[in-house]
């Protein structure tokens, strides 16, 4: 059925094969009476840009998104903003192996078993160019949040075994570096790893943390629809995402109460937190204290070594992947990490806006 | 906005209040001709049932279930499955603080501040009560995938730094001990950690893991309702979980492509892995082997220490908080955990069905 | 697939049958801060409660709505509301027929072809009685846009071919007479035929006008959430309904567009309408005149003739129906139409408040 | 929020404005496997589009579709098909009083009142251009529903009061005039009658009946979303449609339950119906007879002639509305309504795959 839309009242509705004639979406409900343009979306899809260094793809693709509807004079109208990107280097050669063999680590295999073919250039619908149309829409969330006051910061927090040394963290060298690390020294380390790991025909995993600040308390719905609970699903529907933890995560299981529990203050005359264990979110709902989603991503499944694997004949064969992929996935996943966060945090507001009488009597009322 | 409704096909809507007159859940969508009864959704009410061990709270609830639609003559009609369980030891009494101060951990200040006050009786709309209605809905779901030869085993695999041998694993040692753990060794160990941390006043996080058997290739949604980015949502949205990973998880980070990529191999006639690195989930969609589900617990929130917060006349404060509590989340939150893998595993095998035109003729042709 | 759900953002789902152990819906996305209680829903209740004339069934039930969930201290909390009324005529007896054969007019052969089997027991989940589950539901929904200034009045319009002669309405006849008319004249005519026709063992379809005055302008959503779009699904989604009409309905096809046109006029310093063809509602989204639908019943199926059909062996054979029925469907569905009514239009009202930047800066602007 | 998406399986999501880039639509949720092409959606864009006749705008629009995704080899992937028909005809032009007056019968005004302005070039997302996203979705449906052989035919009932004589119905004649009418006779006077009211500077309503044929009974789902509601709110949904009737529909309020009922009789071994009030629907399920749906649409809100409205200061003013437009919207809405009654048939079908035990185990049992 149908799994290519997200959000309940902020929408998305993505499209697109790698090697098609291009892929876009549609964002249905956004509200009307936003600024934005063109250049504004192309500066997100150019951080997600392939052939911007040693590390990513040289393909040239120019990615150059056309809003299609849903503008009008420089603002949203509220109705359906249509992006589009087209495809431009469209390969037409042979695909050889791949359209007839099941590459590990991807999700060829599932394709074939679940639809009984697939379109297998470039990895047709599973490749990672979808998350381009993910970052067009991420884009305008981002727009709307920062006109909310809230801002978002993201970046690769570990490449392989080498981490980041938090004491050293600079915002401002993330954007400096290839590899989108908040640490100068940790990034030197890393890029000599990765150039070692591609010498060897192999690929690296890493991890990404993203941190928003500026959502007020109380945002986030109880239940099924806690605002962890749909992060967890924006950022595991990113291709390569193996974890997802919110706060200290996984490391909370090793802790006690005593130590977990962020007490109370009052700060400012605002309610505060002495410490932010909990990421931000507390029973699925916003606590005011900034947001830290971290996703782990696995190595880029393509790589040039020789691998084992079967066909569609039910073969056991042997398959070398050819053409150009990126030893590492996380950098160019930054940009659709920050997406993804900013369309569910955003969708959660929205949802949030018909919780209480006074908000709706706000609107409505004489 | 509606946030206790879960699942696209095979769908539930959870409601009620810790202190309240009941809880309960509605399944809609439900296959009619699945045989269930009143005393088979019990046993899966009876593993989260409180008062079972001294790691369990010793609030004597019976936490009877009753069907009260949708079952006819013992079998699904494919109508709306409601199901209750009442509340019988609605505390009348006194509940001081807690009506007022804002429990640390807890999400006492987010209801406040989204809705303007809240229902603070036991905890209300955010107490781990809520979880029996989808322990309730979970049996079901488990029913139907056992009949389609699809088995889930869930357990404990660490309580704070005590971790199970995977080498020592022994299923039937699941269900003999208090902590799920199926590591008899390892559960001596916790158990002996729980005691001490109990009289320390301290509580306690752990993890949970859940494997499944049995579900067939190509099962899930390639996009943004892939199979892991649902199960992430599914499980997050348990109070306490702080993590979700699926196969290696985090520790895909760390690793090579050459390493984490699980070679495809033919065996017995049908396609296999040498390994399961990914858990069983490839780009979204199943690949045939385990699925593999990871969720960290923090301690339990509720200690008995002083502890220092806000109150909702926004002033610093002590708490002491009484009542019963479990000094660890996790072991009745086995079920839960195993009771949403299935909802949801069921809910993409169910929209799987439209996926191929030969599946629709297969029921609608003549 | 779930199909007992409805509504985007304030959304209900039922449960249950007519001789089951009861029904009820659970409302979920209800906004916090609404004063009810079990009483004021109980009226709403009343009004479509059987036995209240010699045109309804004498069937005794109570009807006797509990709250489950969602209110404390006498408001709602913001999360579920679950009502449920227990059944306590349950017939325990003999449903000789009904239970092997299709009843004409009836969804008997509908729902075995669909589920292989039904709950025959008074026509299971397909009785009028759901109806009094979205009555409890519509309560709410009625409080709230009484709340926001709206209000609704709903009446028969016409018997058989007995029509009110709108220059005889009286809003206060309404609830003085049996049928629910606001002509007392063409009441007299339609009781006496009514009597004549279940003489002759025979029933009698009706019509069922809904006005709603209140509702400003610009709420509806362009497309297929339309305003008189959501409410046709929601009054065709009562039993027996056969048309909705919006506004002039299908006399419009008939008319000029010079006729049909309702010319905006300023009136009073706010933008009105010379006419109200339209019945409130262009293009989807309201234009503050009043909201006018209309709904077509057909006759009760249930007849004390002897009809000809077939049974589940598929076989022709002859059916007489036993029981209590009423002659006619229409006054009892005055309630249920006003109920589906405001559930819809609150609806989207609440999904109109995220339609612009403005109204999203009120609520979460600093 | 989110209006433009329609359908739970399988989902069409809209976007574009009249005079715009283009429009567009994309499909999720559609089943691999099927053979389409551009050719074959072209041929159903065609029956919608202007210049056709002298009843129809003679706006030389070329809307060609192109298949953006979703198609790899002829045959549909199962993952988002993406169909846009670009805008050739832009007009640059002076729009004059449009932008600023609100044309009476249009939702100019309910458009700026809910996002605060409008697209307001050609009627921007309200025009009915944006029914050809619909048409271009809709021809999917109709292969599906081909080939699981469903049949379909759409035509004009009546214009103004000249109505069709069902003796002389010949289905052959549909698509033989402008009108789409199956009856010559009532075709000539039809078009006489729209000559002079052409002349007369006016417009004329219509009745739009669809039938469909070959929907097994057991289809449709019983409370919300029965198979009648849905077509009433897809179809409703439907620019200018102000009635939609099932079966005898309104009708069916004058008649007594002993015509009304339709005899289930046994023909040639399988359930038949004497006759069919019903349209093919009882109780929201299919009943395997035809389906039968009318829609009523008003006459064209834009007139030549001079007409009273206000403006967006809330002055009144008169307006002329400039530019090409038809007389009657009917004949250009035949396969709309039939392009919206087959995705919403297809939706219910594919609803339904999951409705009982021994479907789901045809497809995942051994």
């Amino acid at each position: 059925m149908a799994g290519s839309i997200f959000g309940n009242i902020f929408r998305i509705s993505t499209w697109g094969e790698s090697h098609g004639k291009g892929i876009g979406v549609v964002v249905d409900g956004c509200p009307a009476g936003l600024s934005i343009d063109e250049e504004y979306i192309q500066k997100f899809l150019d951080r997600r840009k392939p052939g911007q260094s040693q590390f990513t793809t040289q393909r040239s693709e120019a990615d150059q998104v056309k809003i299609m509807s849903g503008v009008f004079e420089g603002k949203t109208t509220g109705t359906p903003i249509a992006m589009m990107i087209e495809n431009t280097s469209q390969r037409s050669g042979d695909y050889g192996d791949i359209a007839y063999t099941y590459r590990p680590g991807h999700a060829d295999y599932g394709f074939d078993a679940k639809y009984g073919f697939r379109d297998y250039r470039g990895g047709g619908r599973s490749s990672g160019r979808e998350t381009a149309a993910r970052v067009a829409a991420g884009a305008i969330a981002i727009k709307i949040l920062e006109e909310l006051g809230i801002s978002i910061t993201t970046y690769v927090s570990s490449v392989g075994n080498i981490e980041i040394d938090d004491a050293k963290f600079d915002r401002e060298e993330i954007s400096k570096n290839m590899l989108y690390m908040p640490d100068h020294d940790a990034y030197v380390k890393a890029e000599e790893y990765l150039l070692k790991m591609k010498q060897e025909l192999d690929s690296v995993g890493a991890v990404v943390k993203c941190k928003v600040n500026g959502v007020k308390p109380g945002v986030g719905e109880p239940v099924f629809d806690k605002m962890d609970a749909r992060l967890a699903q924006a950022i595991m529907s990113i291709g390569a995402v193996k974890s997802v933890e919110i706060g200290d995560g996984k490391e909370a299981a090793r802790l006690n109460g005593s130590v977990n529990n962020d007490g109370f203050i009052m700060e400012d005359g605002r309610v505060a937190k002495k410490t932010n264990h909990s990421g931000g979110i507390l029973g699925g709902i916003t606590d005011g204290s900034e947001i830290i989603i971290t996703a782990a991503f696995k190595p880029t499944p393509s790589i040039y070594q020789k691998q084992k694997t079967v066909n569609n004949k039910f073969e056991d064969v042997n398959i070398e992947i050819k053409g150009r992929h990126d030893p590492i996935v996380a950098p160019r996943a930054v940009v659709v990490v920050e997406s993804m966060t900013a369309i569910t945090i955003l969708d959660e507001m929205l949802m949030n806006l018909s919780s209480r009488m006074d908000y709706i009597k706000m609107i409505y009322g004489n």
